[in-house]
């Protein structure tokens, strides 16, 4: 398989991943089918949209209108399944490998911009937690990524791998791929272990 | 009358009528004229707004900054009346009317920028309901558009009957016009017979 | 002291004042280390980077990766002190100072990029208060800019008194110097005065 191929995949995986916990989201607070599609639509899409806005670019499903595909399919596996249950342990790995994505090509593509070293861990962590912080706003809950768990922390250690990788002249693929297994081994095992990062209060 | 004019016209008279919504909801949450202003310019605007910005164009009233002077027509009528009861008959055509405007006018802008007809239809969508959405959030209210009604369905309706009219060829002002009497017909019908779109739960 | 370091010094003391009042709800509020630090950022930069989109340009903290320093210092003190009283007399003081130059950088800002006098007073605005929007809206409280107080009446005295001076040639410094202070005693007055807007009902 090419590597194009192979990060095309990443990427629909993740959308997928991000559209099918929103969609979920969205059904269990009662939304009807609109709701549930839009939810979903910005928990998969808002990451990328905000970190290409931010460096002057259009936004990656305008680029490519097949990134609709695969949150279409979250929508319609949600609604013909009915699910409504809380999220459970298949979907949050699947959630998490979503978060690696994101975080790595959203780190990878700040970095291609030539922004800043620091500007590319911040985009890369926006790029990882946007949509779970909108469709959270949307859901009208507590945000996760403000109150608990460690999605922020994971994604952060993601990207600021990938950055210090990059500094040291490793090649772009391996960065990625390290930077991306960063953020999976650190959200399982805060999973794992329940770490979560201290309160002030 | 000129069709630029009329265009105009039609673009200044949805924008008033979300801003009377947007103030008429703002004031009814107990929002001082600060609040109501706000809420107001945000329910009009947001959604060109976000439109262009994908675009990678300016806001529509930063182009055309008289387009802020039904905004604020719309607040002093609020205020000066101190309108607060619900949103009644009169004030829903004319936003139903907003709704087509909007829709249509976003879909003809995205479509003129050469994007794929599928994002062109998104857009469209985008344009018609983004303002509600961000209203509704300002308010802290459930946003009727991901919980109940058919307006995002109506705008989707209504932006793909463009899209694919002017994938046939058909004159643009032809698509438009249809375009957006779908969206008047198909809200008005849904209001009338009461649709929702269905739920999961 | 050269004015161009005068100038970035009042940005990083009223990105540090925002970030801290940021942090200090964030912490009251029960989130963690984490979302104390989102919250921070998003008071402090969401003005700039709004106002700079819309016109087009990356974002400050794009551009110049320093801004990001004070937020880390407002999240460090909060988090180290432990704050996570009502923010008092003192930071109130240091809000209101952000306040005068956020909303007069962006007052310039605009200006410097040729819009139209009204959009300038408008981006102005925009630029002094939709940080605090962005923020009470992520500790999901009802906005302060939306419901009391005269924040946004402060900053649109103040942005209208800049470009209302430079269309009478009034010098640069001079205009902003005059703006930022309408801003401050404004907001002082208000404070002490306790006026509020009214409303409606």
């Amino acid at each position: 398989m090419h590597l194009p191929t192979l990060v095309t995949l990443c990427d629909f995986v993740a959308t997928f991943a991000f559209a099918l916990v929103g969609a979920r989201i969205a059904a269990g607070k009662g939304m009807d089918f609109g709701g549930i599609a839009m939810v979903a639509a910005v928990s998969s899409i808002s990451g990328g949209t905000l970190r290409n806005l931010f460096l002057l670019h259009q936004p990656p499903w305008i680029v490519n209108a097949w990134l609709l595909l695969p949150i279409l399919l979250g929508v319609l596996l949600t609604i013909t399944f009915r699910k409504v249950e809380p999220v459970g342990r298949f979907l949050l790995a699947l959630d998490t490998f979503g978060l690696a994505v994101a975080t790595a090509s959203s780190t990878q593509f700040a970095l291609n911009q030539g922004v800043n070293p620091v500007v590319a861990v911040i985009l890369g962590l926006i790029g990882g937690i946007a949509g779970g912080l909108f469709r959270d706003l949307l859901a009208q809950i507590p945000p996760v990524v403000l109150h608990r768990e460690t999605i922020g922390t994971s994604c952060l250690l993601g990207s600021a791998t990938i950055v210090a990788l990059r500094e040291c002249h490793v090649q772009k693929i391996i960065a990625v791929l390290i930077g991306g297994a960063v953020v999976v081994i650190f959200r399982e095992l805060s999973i794992h272990f329940e770490w979560n990062l201290p309160r002030v209060s």
